[in-house]
């Protein structure tokens, strides 16, 4: 008979742990364009099976699965893991930080990913990235915000690292998982909630207890996800599959922002049409809140060496893109803003 | 003895001709990145070997060639073809479009290519994503541009589209690539010219002989790249290499971005160390510009009926683009543009 043909490369079976359910379809959905990818690609010779959080592990047990390689690849949120290490939160978000462009930029073209690369080889990481949310908002309020006074007291769900500047300003930063905010609003157990943007607070119905939606979210200018692979799998992979796990990251970095940017407008349009009172931080609550980001900034320079290496290069890079992007993108963004079109 | 392994899978070699030299690195090496990612992900199975202009056919002369069948493959700036038919224009850059980030969503997530490949399927092409050069400055003027009177009899090196424009505004846009611009300029053969953005720009150093340097593009608030494909070479692919292509797409599409980003920066900080003047554009100029552009986009809408259908879906999405960047983006960014970092 004929001898079956020789298959050189073994067939690579992987689990991927998502810190996200699959209610959120575009931040879920990141790492199901790239399982998709994956698999196409190799024409099914190596798959990625995507699991939602807590199917195999805690939303926020992701980076310990892939460092013990119970499973070899996450998609999460960096600044989840702030607790670990603070340096986590930069190669995600940090007060102030840069747009998603910037960041993207600094990830691929300047020193981000080879820092946090350095960074997370102690957890036996490797990162790829994994898609943006851009800007977010600032969330939901039972109350207006009109001065910095008014955060004092606030009892204010929102995540780690802006809980601690939201301390300094006096705030009282929650914990609570984003199935749970739209009770703990309507009882009053908190006064005010942040979560993404239009397209994925509309999920939550949070606008129905809580109808002043604040912008811009400053602590997340924009949101960097990102693809976590163990070390030992990944350097055990043929080099076409390594080829393959970087291009479907890109695949699904674009994708994500995308389906962002596609789909928030609508879901913005409908908020309003349901009463939603959408408001801008006062000038005073955004000077107050970044001059707290920067004394939280400088306590971790003098504590974190690793934050301190990371965030330096950070700025440094910012201080160009902002400077750039007040030229040619910044103006021609806001004449467009003013158009009828 | 032991019997060779059998490959499925036959090599393909393809050949890409690119629209741009190899002296813009940023641009040229987005078909680079392209050919690497191809390569690398199919063991050097599958290899798409990259041209520069000029090399297998002239820069201009890609449409044909895909179209033809001379060549697989096209990496370009799709308004290059305008002159063909104005519809082409939507798939790269048009006065007053889309910024980056927005246009990619109407690509990826909105109606974008499933409209542009309806209307690239008459010249047998199928697109992809290709980069992105941001939004581009306006360009470099012997003389200072104070109001809509001043561009009138003005002989400006400005691109096909923008050119109509120009017209309308009583310009006179001139055709000269890009390696002749210096010596019309220093001639006074021509009194102005466009080209893409500091990175680029400082390569021609224009800057000695027209000192001052306007923004926005406002004919290119972002240009998006593409690579065109034959659709008999790319129905000839197995469904592997296919989605090859499309993840290498979007690997080089990130990349060139980020690479623009990042690279912009510090080419604009030398420039105005060597005494470029950075100016804005006049509110009346731009408002004149809006007008013109406006009034080009009507005449285009009766007498093109692709261009009608296309753009008409184009100018929905990006209403809802511009009135969502407009609260998180927008405010952000402008934020982030009055602090000290």
């Amino acid at each position: 008979g004929v001898a079956p043909a020789v298959h050189a490369q073994a067939a690579v079976r992987w689990r991927l742990a998502s810190s996200f359910p699959k209610s959120l379809d575009t931040i879920f959905g990141s790492a199901e364009v790239f399982s998709k990818a994956v698999k196409d690609m190799s024409g099914g010779k190596f798959e990625v099976s995507v699991h939602a959080a807590g199917e195999l592990m805690p939303a926020f047990g992701v980076v310990d699965g892939v460092q013990n390689g119970t499973v070899e690849m996450a998609h999460t949120a960096p600044y989840y893991f702030f607790g670990k290490n603070e340096a986590f939160a930069i190669g995600g978000a940090i007060p102030f930080g840069m747009n998603s462009r910037q960041l993207t930029a600094w990830m691929v073209d300047g020193n981000g990913q080879k820092l946090m690369r350095e960074f997370y080889a102690q957890y036996n990481i490797i990162d790829f990235i994994g898609g943006n949310t851009g800007a977010q908002m600032g969330g939901w309020f039972r109350k207006e915000i009109k001065s910095p006074d008014d955060i004092k007291g606030l009892k204010f769900r929102v995540g780690g690292f802006a809980g601690k500047v939201i301390e300094r300003m006096g705030g009282v930063p929650q914990n609570i998982p984003g199935g749970e905010i739209y009770q703990a609003l309507e009882k009053g157990t908190i006064d005010a909630a942040e979560w993404i943007g239009p397209y994925d607070d509309q999920k939550l119905g949070i606008n129905k207890v809580a109808p002043f939606y604040y912008y811009p979210g400053w602590w997340e200018g924009s949101l960097n996800l990102s693809f976590y692979v163990n070390d030992k799998a990944f350097n055990g992979l043929s080099a076409e599959n390594k080829a393959i796990i970087k291009a479907a990251s890109h695949e699904a970095h674009v994708t994500t922002q995308a389906r962002y940017d596609s789909r928030n407008p609508g879901a913005l349009k409908q908020l309003v049409g349901a009463k939603t009172k959408v408001l801008p931080f006062p000038q005073s609550v955004m000077d107050a809140s970044f001059k707290a980001s920067q004394e939280v900034f400088a306590e971790l320079d003098a504590k974190n060496p690793d934050w301190k290496k990371i965030h330096a290069d950070y700025v440094n890079f910012q201080r160009d893109q902002v400077l750039w992007f007040r030229f040619a993108e910044g103006t021609f963004d806001n004449f467009m803003q003013r158009q009828k079109l």
